[in-house]
């Protein structure tokens, strides 16, 4: 199969629901994942993955314990293993994120926003 | 030490040599660098590690053997471990790159283009 270049506003276009990573690249046991945020998400952390958020439209505002970082297009945040952190997004917000295979997105909780079998588009 | 976000722009604002990646970030094993390219790289492959890039300003056309694939802002392209490539930019052209904190840029090769001990900005 022949190698192809990634759209990300193509699979962007793809879907609308919020807080729902697609799996849109793999390489090196990693996952790049396109994801919409809208509103706040839930406090959480995990305990074996670093994560990247790089914000492509709208604004991310990583809250972690002592402080916020708020995120722009053109920006991105790695967040360490092992750290509490909450993504909001006051306005519909396109992130790419880079981050182990294994990562799951509520990290350490299993409950209602837990995403398990992502689809790949 | 806080998290802190990495504006890429200001990153790449800091470096005009083109052809030598510096890391501006790390994660799970993996570095993020950012690199300008301008003209023709060499032919290459890397035996251990999958490549993406993620061009932010100008074009890149990725050669392969059999083909070339052209990568415009807001796109990326994943070459896979083992496969031959050759960057190219007819403009000077930015891009963000994603793999192991093992890869060397010249991949099988080591010669005068190879750079071995990358700075981080």
């Amino acid at each position: 199969m022949p190698i192809e270049k990634v759209i990300i506003a193509e699979k962007l276009g793809q879907f609308t629901d919020p807080w729902n990573p697609r799996i849109i690249g793999e390489l090196n046991g990693q996952h790049v994942k396109a994801v919409k945020l809208k509103g706040e998400f839930v406090w959480h952390h995990h305990d074996n993955e670093d994560e990247m958020f790089l914000v492509i439209k709208g604004t991310l505002a990583m809250a972690f314990r002592d402080r916020t970082v708020v995120v722009q297009p053109g920006e991105f945040i790695i967040v360490p293993r092992g750290v509490e952190h909450k993504p909001v997004a006051s306005e519909e917000t396109e992130i790419l994120l880079f981050e182990p295979a294994s990562t799951v997105n509520t990290g350490n909780l299993d409950n209602e926003r837990t995403k398990k079998q992502l689809e790949r588009i």
